[in-house]
């Protein structure tokens, strides 16, 4: 039911992408391609990793390409650092089930994959952000025991922001 | 002035991250050693990494080790992933300047180094995350032209939580 994404699998990666961000109000946001997401995942050294949730063919209502197995969600995560802990942690990038697949599972299921490998690993901590809005998720995730790191807000450099500091070691 | 940490600047890193613990008022929480810095950042492939803020010897008053270079700071990031520009950015887990050395433009010119970084990697994305109550970095953040990212709350598992939801997979 989950395993780790192969190349083959991208297309549909992709596509829960663009459906993730239309979820988040933001479809106009996806610049991603396929073949960024292939570069990433499976270039040299990945530094960034996907699962995906995969169907049995007839085992749930409402597929739709007939026969083979279907990929109804999936987890994209890279590995973040403690200074604390001293260790690596997951930091699970997006979470994504597709609608007419939610309560079969799939997200509780992907998530104790992420956690799984954590323990076999050593690491401490999983961790992801959630809109402040999005409260059917938010009551998911207290329910599993995460806690908000509400004393903490992230800020973000980023284009013409970013290249003017970049330049500021320039004369 | 700035350049990436070595093996050697270790116990300078360490005694820098016990020092910003302090300043987050969570000193009893540091549990990493020199020896898990060290691995982390100079083991097989790392995942983490660290630049240094170092000063000449009798450049700036306030220094105590005599006649040799002193590290007064140090940024240490990761790589993130978006899923929305499909390219990595850089996360900066800590960035922390000696009290005694700040005014003097090294965390800004460790921030210009990360933003170099990206730039020339065609990464997008610069991010770090501030304590709510740290109005001298909030302000410093926002003059670079860095956006405070309100919506979003970080979600954190750790300790018997993590190994519970690990543990769902077992029968």
């Amino acid at each position: 039911m989950i395993r780790p994404a192969r190349p083959a699998d991208v297309p549909a990666i992709h596509r829960l992408i663009c459906d993730l961000a239309e979820y988040e109000r933001s479809r106009d946001q996806v610049e991603a391609t396929p073949g960024h997401l292939h570069a990433a995942l499976f270039g040299p050294a990945p530094a960034v990793f996907a699962h995906v949730a995969e169907t049995e063919a007839g085992t749930e209502s409402g597929t739709e390409s007939g026969d083979g197995p279907q990929i109804v969600g999936f987890a994209l995560w890279f590995l973040n650092f403690s200074t604390w802990t001293g260790r690596h942690g997951i930091y699970l990038e997006d979470l994504y089930v597709r609608p007419e697949h939610r309560g079969g599972g799939h997200g509780r299921a992907l998530l104790t994959e992420l956690a799984r490998i954590c323990v076999e690993r050593g690491y401490r901590r999983l961790e992801w952000a959630v809109l402040d809005w999005n409260e059917p998720s938010i009551g998911f995730y207290k329910a599993l025991g995460a806690v908000p790191m509400d004393e903490w807000t992230v800020f973000r450099l980023t284009g013409d922001a970013l290249a003017k500091v970049a330049g500021d070691g320039e004369s």
